[in-house]
């Protein structure tokens, strides 16, 4: 195995739920040392928010998913003994995490300003929901309704359908991306200036960047986007953008040429209208192309499309995915050892480094478990 | 404004359409000097990929947009002359990022290994659609196809709905945020080994990554994700999770006690059921919230939600967000003047620094616009 990118590198998590463990987790799994500092009762939230109502041992599998190759440390940040012994930890981090309401860190005294004065190579990274000013900033920063206020759930689904999430959580999971950028780019940065740094995101800010298609095609057209009445892929492209059903299934269809398309599969109808109005046009489009498909199966179609090297392919669920050759020679999955015993196929990092797969052994971290062993080693 | 992080880093952007670009981007936001590297005859095809069909001089929109903040060099790849040039770019470089079909690196001479020989210290990332190797390694690599092939398209949408896909191209924005992780890393690696690296990431890696919960509740559970028939909001989450009507809108409502809910909003049938049941009875728990919620605006909802801190929020189309005081407080948008003088509004890296908002005033380049200037200062 390489040598990691960030070994040697501490970071503290003061974090809760998805957007700042998920920060936590790569910079875990990129070789970070990353310590968790949980409330003695119940600890990180996430503990508790159970998927499918599942649970591994006493915790959720969520929790055990997305906090794995961590370490736990308890402490009561209300009591004035357990926060002199977290700052002895913060002394010896590189950097620390939080994703609090705005005021709580500085409530008891482990915000930014007040650490730089004893520390000032930290880099301090923080995760708001709405920003930490404005008429939003006390409303609970969770992704469903960040997607909600974002305009997001406008982009999903078809023009006739009521606002459409997405099924996953894209604004923790950008929020973390994103913070674990600033982080890294704040270390480049103090290997040069000798400096730290505070890096702020929120998850309003990260699915605003998201939707940067759509702020500026807003401001340049004035109008809003439009999702398409039939097949909607992207309310901002034109036919034939989409998933389309087949005589057994479904096939999704990117951006090509409309008269290529209607040539390759047969399609006379496509032939019929204008390239320049695949935009215009485009639910009459993918109204005859969506009657065409539906005649024979998707292998059928795929065949022809794929021959011509035009964008199209299967539309699979979890389990037929889970059989295809494609998906097993990329080796996502790991299989984790709690400490409990039990075993958990999950994902492992998806960057590859150097041809190598970043994969980790290490199990989510019961309550408290390193609680001592941690305190030892950093007060001595 | 503060030293950037990424300040005195030139990255050479080998790279087409968004998910290439879309790293390059953020790396330039972040302080880095980044040249796209374009076939004299039309460069980056993302030039012709309209949105909307929205035009800006002689590029599309889109291209402005994910390509601001960058200098164009224009060469022909094929032929031996311009190679030589591109070499002496790529020795005084520290990232190399190409978003190629596996193989046409090496077909040129500029993949990994040979650059390696004569520039060891080079971070070469990479990005695929399928991975370099295995069935699909020729497959179209685009976002909607992978969605549409790793699952994810079974996580939007109500129970009955054909598979729907998320309206935004998730798979290339992931993408490209995890290999700017990569990279990161890999230059903080560098500090300390004096050794480049190659790093890369394939759009289905990162979506498989996305979606660690369906992979580990699919392997724990055996069974798939089924998507709720009433307001999906996730398919693996309980009642009430999801969007709903209001006599004059939408609200989203995330996880809460339902009894709590039922109380503070005055709907009785939601006493009637049990907690533990929030999973096994989601559909009909999910139909009462919902005929009760569409008597009363959305305002007289979320007034008795947010007084008893329920987690609930409005949702918000892009013209009703742009005219909300929450949204013009993060100041996520900025304006760009193009080389011919138009102005477009779009939005700024979502990190801040130290306090400040990461802006950039520079326009997307003309096709070939530096490539004089870069061929004298790097050939001197």
């Amino acid at each position: 195995m390489n040598q990691l990118p960030l070994q040697g590198l501490v970071v503290l998590e003061f974090s809760q739920y998805l957007s700042g463990p998920s920060a936590g987790l790569r910079l875990a799994d990129l070789g970070a040392r990353v310590i968790k500092i949980e409330r003695p009762q119940g600890g990180d939230a996430g503990r508790r928010l159970a998927i499918k109502d599942l649970w591994v041992e006493e915790d959720s599998l969520l929790f055990h998913t997305i906090n794995r190759n961590k370490e736990s440390f308890t402490a009561d940040l209300k009591k004035e003994e357990d926060r002199e012994l977290v700052k002895k930890l913060i002394l010896k981090a590189d950097v620390l995490i939080h994703n609090f309401r705005p005021g709580v860190m500085e409530k008891i005294g482990l915000d930014y300003d007040s650490i730089q004065d004893w520390h000032p190579r930290i880099i301090y990274a923080e995760i708001s929901g709405y920003g930490k000013e404005g008429p939003w900033k006390n409303r609970p920063g969770q992704d469903l309704l960040l997607q909600s206020v974002s305009g997001l759930a406008y982009t999903s689904g078809n023009a006739g359908d009521d606002p459409v999430p997405f099924g996953l959580s894209i604004g923790d999971t950008l929020c973390g991306a994103q913070l674990v950028q600033g982080i890294l780019g704040a270390l480049i940065r103090r290997h040069k200036t000798g400096k730290g740094a505070r890096v702020e995101i929120s998850l309003l800010e990260s699915l605003i960047d998201f939707q940067f298609e759509l702020v500026t095609t807003y401001h340049a057209s004035g109008t809003l986007p439009q999702r398409s009445g039939v097949s909607n892929g992207n309310p901002l492209l034109g036919a034939p953008y989409g998933i389309y059903a087949t005589s057994d299934g479904h096939i999704a269809i990117a951006m090509m040429n409309i008269h290529e398309l209607g040539k390759h599969i047969g399609c006379d109808d496509l032939l019929t209208f204008d390239q320049a109005d695949v935009f215009l046009k485009r639910d009459l489009i993918k109204q005859c192309l969506a009657a065409h498909l539906s005649q024979r199966s998707s292998a059928y179609w795929l065949a022809l499309l794929h021959e011509h090297d035009l964008w199209a392919m299967q539309v699979f669920n979890w389990q037929q995915l889970s059989e295809q050759e494609g998906y097993r020679r990329i080796g996502m999955e790991q299989v984790i050892t709690t400490a409990g015993g039990q075993q958990i196929t999950t994902t492992r990092c998806p960057v590859r480094f150097n041809g190598e797969r970043l994969t980790s052994k290490k199990a989510a971290p019961l309550l408290g478990q390193h609680t001592k062993q941690i305190t030892e080693e950093f007060t001595k």
